[in-house]
C-alpha cells in the first residue's frame, strides 16, 4: 500500500511496522493553484522520494482546465523527524503548507554581523512569515539573506549578514514560512517563459530579438524599471553605440558595470583605440595599455566621469551618455582594476549595497557580456524579475541559467550585433508608437 | 467553461458558438501509467494549449503512491480538423491513446527510395501499430524511419529511404498509432535517469564515473551488448591504453569509431609520434603529417588492420586488441580522411546499415569525444538504451543532450583522465567479483 | 665553439670528439628571400637546434630595407646520418636548398593504392623536383599526398592513394625537392596575412568585415574563383537569405556543404520550420523531425534537387537560389544524414575527388559554422588560397587555424549577423562600382 | 632605395624629397643578445613598417651560432617626429637603445593619485631609466605603471594610482628608458619556454604534467616563492585533498584565491555538501545554497577561519591545512560573495596591494580554475616567473595567454584530474628525493 522508493526495496513490510509501532513520523501538507501545469505536484513528489520519505496523496481535485486552480492534500512520511522536517523545508520552496499553521519562531541574534545557528535562509520566491496567527510579507525578495521580524512593527524584512546586529529577532527553523513559487502565465504572450532557457546558437535570434525589444518597450510603458548590466566587451566590440542609442531613447534606468567598462569607454573616446585596434593587432601591445592608463589618469585629473563631462573633457561615449540624461550607474570595483576611476566603488560589500538600494522597482534585467556582474546582479532580483542574459560562451549562458526561473533567458549570440539588432526593433517600436500617438 | 490560451484572450464566447455550429473538433484521448511524475499529464496538457487546442478533463484517478498507475482521461478540442490531427500526433508521442481505436492507414510507396505522401515518421520510442484490429509492436525500434507493413506476415518493421521498394504498403497519418514513452523508474538506483542530463565542469566527478563503471558491469553480468564510440582524441590524449584494458577486461563487445581513430592508433604504434609529440611541438608540422601518411600507407600495404595484426606487422594498440580479442568493429569513412584504411567503410548509408545491423542488443553506449558519430549512432538507438557523452566541450554536450531521454547523461570533462579513472573503477569491480566468486 | 642544446648539456667536448673521428656528419643548405621578416631564418636555427643538431652560419647578408632580398649559407651538423636526414627534410619546408644538388630518387609503387616505402609527403607549398637535372613543379599543390612523377612527359603530379598504380614512379626520400614557402608580402594590404590568425570575441569586427568584403570583390574582378563552404547553421539561423544575394549579385562560384545544409533549405522553403521553430520550442520534437523526413521525401521524388526546381516544387531557398544561377554545388555525404537528398555524393572518397576537381582556379575560401566540411576543404586547398573560417566556438577555430599560414583568418562570431553584415559591405561595394561605372 | 610599405605605394621619390626638404626624420637605434632565434629583430623591423616608418640596416653582426649574440645597428626613418616618437617607444620595448643616450625626462605629480600628463607606463620586462647619466633599475617590475623617481636616493620604483602624491617626480615620454626583454633561453630544458603558450585537449598531458612538477621541485630547491591561484571549482570538483597534500609536503608558500573558494571549502568540511552533491541533483536547490549561508555563519560566529581552527571547529580542508601549515595566503573580495568571511578583503585595491606585497620572490604560479584572479595576479607578475594557467575552457585559457610571455603556459584540462596527476608526480619526485638523499 505504501510507496516510493522504500517501497521497491521491498520493505514495505518493516515500514507499515514502524509507523504501528510510532517509529514513522508524518506530516500533512497542501498544494494550491496551477500544480499540475506548473510542475509543482509532480516536483513535489518527486522531493518526497528523493530525500527518503513516502507519500499518500488523501485528496485531489485537478481543474479540468487551465484555468482552473487544482488542489492536493497529501499525507508526507519519514522514518525520522529530522529527515521529515528536511523534505517538509524544500516542499515549502515549492508553496507547500503544513496544515496545521504555526508562528514563525525566532531567534535572537548573538552578535553584530552573525545570524543565530539554524536561521532560515531565504529564496528569491515572494515569501511569508506567520508572527502572531497573522501572515508578512517579507521584503525586499531577496535570496541567500535571513529573515529579521520587528514584532513591535509587525515588519519582517531579510537582511544580509551586514546588517545584523546583536539582539536582533531573526527566524530560525521553517515553520511559519510560506514561500508563493512563480507559477507559469495561463496566456503565452511572454517570451521570458515561453521559451526554453537557453537559447542555442544555431536557432534564428532575429524573432526573439523582435520579442525582447516588445518586452523592453512594454516594461517601459508600464513604468518598470529597465536595468542594463554591462561587460567591458560592450565597448571593445563597438556596441556601445547601440546602448547609448538606447539610453537617448530612454529604454535604460539603470546601468550597473565595472570599472573596466567605464575606462574603455573612456579610452575608446579620447584615444579612438578601439577604432584604432581594428586593423592594428600590434597595437594590443604596451602602447594600447598606455592609452588606458592615460585615459584612466584623464578622468582622475578631472575629479571623476561626471566632472569629467562637465569640464568638457569627456564629450561622448556611453558614460557621458549617462551623465547627460541623468542615468543612474553604479561602477563596482574588481581585482583586476586598473586606476581606478574615481566614481568606482572598490568595496564589494559597499558596491553590492548600492545596486540593491537601486534595484527597487527593475521588470527587467539586460545582462550582457559579464559573467561576475551578471552573477551578483542575478542573486539580488527577485524571481519575478525577467532577466535576459546575452553572451557569446554557451559555458556562461549554462551557467547562468543554472539557477533560472521561469523568468529568464539565455541568449548564445555576439554582443554587437546583438544590440544592433535590438536597438534597430526599438527604433520601429517608437516610429509606429509615435505613428500611432499622432494619428 | 473552455479554459487554455484561447479562452484568454477572450474568445471562449465565439469557440462556444463555433462548438454549438457543428465548426469546433474534439477527439478524446487516454492516457495510463505514471503520468504524475514522469511529468506526462503536464506535458500533454502543454502540448494541447500550445498548439491551439483545448481541454477538458473528463476522469482523473492519481495513484495514492509511487508504485500505482494512474488514468486519465481528456476531451481534446480545436477550431479545425488539421490543427486537432496535428495536436493528436503530438499527444501519440507522450503515449497518448485515441479511445475510439482504428487501424492504421496504409499506402503504397510510389517509388523505390520514396516514401507516400503524409508517411508516418517515427521516434526512438517503442511503437505499435493497429493493423486488422490487432495491435503489433514496429521492430527494431529506430527513429526518423517509416513504418512498412507486411500484412500476410502480420509483421511491421522501420524502414529508412534506402529500403522502400515501389509498392511497399507504408502507415500514411498516425490513426491506429501508439507509443509507449519510456517512463521514469519508480526506484533511484539508475544513475542515467537519476542525474541531471549534463555535468557541469565544476561537479566532482569520482562518484559519478564509479556509478557509470557499475552500470557498465551491470550491463555486462546481464548480457547487455556494450558499445564504445571513440573519436580520435582518444589516441591523442593518450587514453587508449585505457580503453585496451576495458577491451581486454571483456568490457567492450563493439567499437564505432572513423578512419581517424585507426590511423592515429596505427601511427602510435607505429612511431610512437603521439608520444614524440609530447614535448615536441614542432612535430606538429609536416614531418608529424608524414608519419601518419606512412602509417597509412603500411597498413594498406598489408591489406588492412586486421591482416597486419595477423601478418605482425601491427603488434600493439586499440585496433590490435579489437583484433586479437575478436572485437566487432565499424570504421565510418568521412571526407576529412586520409587513406583511408581499407577496413574503412567509405560510403555514408553503407557505414549506417553496418553500423544498425550490430547494434542489436545494445544497452549501453559510451560516446566518447566524437560529435559526429555520437550524433549518427545516437539516432541509431532506441530511447532505452543508456547512453553517455564524454566531451570537453560543453557546446557539444549541450548539443548533444538536447535530444536527450530520460537514459542520457553528458559529462563534460577530459577523456585521458576519465578513462583512466573509468577503468581502475572497473578494475576494483573486477577484483571485487573475483574475491566474491571465490568464497 | 659549436652552440646549442646539445653543447648545453655539457657533450660540446664529445662532439667535437666524434667529428673529428668522422662520426659527425654535415650538409651545406642555403635560404634565399624575405628570411628575417618572414621569419624563416630563426624558424631554420629553432628546427636545428630543436632536433638535435647544431649551425654555424657561414654567410649571411641582410637586406638593408623591406624590399631587398637577404641571404644565408648554413652548415647543419648531426651526430647521425638518420638525424641529419630529418633535420634537411624539416628546413626544406621552410624552403631551404641543399648546395649539391642532385636528381630526386624515384620508386615504383608495389601495389595499386599503395606508395613505396619512405615515399614523400606534400605540404600545402609549392613544390619543385628536380628531375635529370631539371626542375619541374609539381602539380597541384595538394597537401598529404605523394609525387608521381612521369619521366617520359615530363611531369610531375601530387597523387593520393587511390590515385596510384601499380608501378607508377614515386619520389622517395626528399633530395632533389624543393619547396617554396609563402613569403610575407612586402605590402600591408591584405587582411589575410596582416591580421593575427584568430580574431578574438571581444574585437569589434565591423572594419574587418569590411575588408574581407573587399578581399572578395578584389577576388572576384581579378577572375579568381570565390568558394564557400557552408555548415546548416547558416540556413538555421536565418542566414541564408544572405548566402543566396552573394549568389545573386555573383560572389559565389562554387558552394560546398553536406546533406543537412540542403535538407534544412529545402524544409525551410517547403514548410517554413526553421521559421516556425522561431517561438516554438515544441517544435523541435518528433514533428519538427516530420517536416525534415517530409522535405527529403518530397526531393527524391522529384528526382533530385536540381528536379525539383525545374519542376516548380522547390521554387527558393539556398540550392534553389545555386541551380537557378548556375553555381557549382558538391554535396558531401556523412554518417548522421538523413535520406540522403539525390545529389548527395555518399562515398567520402569520391565526395573528396568532387571537391579536388572544382577548386582549381579558387583564391579565396569562406568557410562558414562547419568544422568536418572546413577541415576536409582546407587540406584540399594551395597554402596561397586566402582562408576565412568564421564560428561561434573560440575552440573550433583554435583547431582550424592551428594548421593556418599566413593566408588564414579565424573568426570567432555568430553566422547570421556576419553574413547579414557582409552581405551589407558587398552592396555597397557594387554601389560605388556601378556609380563609377556609369561617371 | 628606401624600403617598406610606403616605398610599395609607390611614393619613394616624394619620401627621398621630403627627407632632402629636411621634413623626415631619423633616429638609430641599436639591438644586442639573441636578436634573431628570440625573434626579436624581425619583430622590431615590422614594428617599424607597421607604424608608417621605415629602416635601414646600419650594420648587422649574427651570432654564428646560438650561444653567440648578435648586434644590429638600423636608422629608422618616419616622416614625422611624432611618428617617430611612436615608433621608437614601441621598439624600446623589444630592448632597442637610442644611440644618443640622455637623461629621463621627469615632471610633479599634479595631485594625489594622478600622474603628469605624459606619463610612461611600465611593461612587465625588466626596465631601467637614465638618471644624472646613470642606469637605474626600476623596481619591483610590475606593468601598468608609472615610475616614480627619487633623484636623491638615486632610486626608481614603480607607482600604482593610489601611490602617487602630489609633487612626486614621475617619468615622462620614454627617453632615457631602456627594456630588457626576456630573451629565450639557449638551452631547451624549460617547459615553460619549450612548448607553445597554449596546450590544446587533444594533446597527451601526462608528460607535460610530469614537467611542471619537475619546475615546481627546481623552484622550491632554488629557494623560489610558489604561488597559487585558485578558483573554487578546486573544491567543487573534489580537487582541494590534492592541493592540500601540496601544501602539507611544502609545495605552496602562497595561496590567492576569492571568498568562494573558502566558503565552499568550509561547506565542505563542515556540511560535506560537495560530497552530498555527488549523486544529488536536488541538492543545488535552496538547500543547498542555506548550507553555505550556515557555513559563513559558522566561521564568522567564530571569528574568522583562523579562530575557527584554533578553536576546533574547522578541522580539515584547504583553508584549515592553510593555517596549520602556517602558510599565507590571500582572500580578495568580489561582487557575487555572500557573507563575506573574516579574513576577506572586501576592498579592491586592498586586496591588489595586500598581493603585491607577498609575491616578491615568486619564482613559479599556478593558476587554476579562475580567470578574475588570474588575470589580476598575472597583472601583478614580472615576465620573468614562470606561470602556468590551468582551465577547461578552451576561451578562458586563450585570453589569458593572449598577453603571454616566453615563460607562460596554458593548459585546457579538467582541475581535479590535473591536480591529481601533479600531485602523484611530485610524491614520485619526493620519493625519489628521499632515497637519494638516504644514500
Amino acid at each position: 500500500m505504501e510507496g516510493g522508493r522504500v517501497h521497491k526495496r521491498g520493505r514495505a513490510g518493516m515500514l507499515a511496522l514502524l509507523r504501528y509501532l510510532g517509529r514513522m513520523v508524518s506530516e500533512i501538507i497542501e498544494l494550491r493553484g496551477h500544480i499540475i501545469d506548473s510542475l509543482i505536484l509532480p516536483k513535489v513528489l518527486d522531493e518526497i522520494l528523493m530525500h527518503g520519505g513516502n507519500f499518500k496523496i488523501k485528496e485531489i481535485k485537478i481543474g479540468q482546465n487551465r484555468v482552473n486552480q487544482s488542489y492536493a492534500c497529501i499525507e508526507v512520511t519519514a522514518p525520522k523527524h529530522e529527515a521529515l522536517d528536511d523534505i517538509v523545508l524544500r516542499l515549502r520552496q515549492h508553496g507547500a503548507e503544513v496544515m496545521e499553521k504555526a508562528d514563525a519562531q525566532l531567534a535572537a541574534a548573538p552578535a553584530d554581523g552573525v545570524f543565530p545557528t539554524d536561521f532560515y535562509v531565504t529564496t528569491n520566491q515572494q515569501t511569508f512569515v506567520r508572527i502572531g496567527g497573522k501572515e508578512i510579507e517579507v521584503l525586499p525578495t531577496i535570496m541567500d539573506s535571513g529573515i529579521v521580524v520587528d514584532r513591535k512593527a509587525g515588519r519582517a524584512s531579510t537582511a544580509k549578514f551586514y546588517e545584523i546586529r546583536r539582539g536582533m529577532e531573526v527566524v530560525v527553523g521553517h515553520q511559519g514560512i510560506k514561500v508563493a513559487p512563480m507559477q507559469r502565465a495561463t496566456s503565452r504572450t511572454d517570451i521570458f517563459e515561453f521559451m526554453a532557457n537557453n537559447i542555442s546558437v544555431e536557432r534564428p535570434k532575429s524573432a526573439i530579438i523582435r520579442e525582447i525589444a516588445r518586452e523592453v518597450q512594454r516594461a517601459r510603458e508600464s513604468g518598470g524599471k529597465i536595468l542594463v548590466v554591462a561587460g567591458s566587451a560592450v565597448v571593445q566590440t563597438g556596441a556601445s553605440e547601440h546602448l547609448e542609442k538606447m539610453i537617448e531613447w530612454g529604454y535604460v534606468d539603470l546601468l550597473f558595470g565595472g570599472n573596466a567598462l567605464a575606462v574603455h569607454d573612456v579610452e575608446n573616446v579620447l584615444f579612438g583605440t578601439s577604432l584604432g585596434v581594428n586593423l592594428d593587432q600590434v597595437a594590443l601591445t604596451s602602447l594600447g595599455h598606455a592609452n588606458q592608463m592615460r585615459a584612466i589618469n584623464t578622468v582622475r585629473a578631472a575629479g571623476g566621469i561626471a566632472c569629467a563631462v562637465k569640464k568638457g573633457v569627456l564629450k561622448d561615449g556611453l558614460m557621458a551618455t549617462c551623465v547627460r540624461r541623468g542615468i543612474d550607474f553604479v561602477l563596482a570595483g574588481s581585482i583586476r582594476d586598473q586606476g581606478p576611476l574615481p566614481e568606482v566603488i572598490t568595496d564589494a560589500v559597499e558596491a553590492q549595497k548600492a545596486m540593491r538600494e537601486k534595484i527597487g522597482g527593475v521588470t527587467i534585467a539586460l545582462m550582457m557580456s559579464t559573467m561576475l556582474h551578471s552573477m551578483a546582479v542575478g542573486s539580488l532580483l527577485p524571481a519575478g524579475v525577467k532577466t535576459l542574459w546575452v553572451d557569446i560562451s554557451p559555458g556562461a549562458i549554462s551557467k547562468l541559467t543554472d539557477r533560472g526561473t521561469f523568468q529568464a533567458l539565455g541568449l548564445v549570440t555576439d554582443i554587437e550585433p546583438f544590440l544592433r539588432e535590438l536597438t534597430g526593433c526599438l527604433e520601429s517600436l517608437r516610429a509606429s508608437e509615435k505613428s500611432s500617438t499622432k494619428s
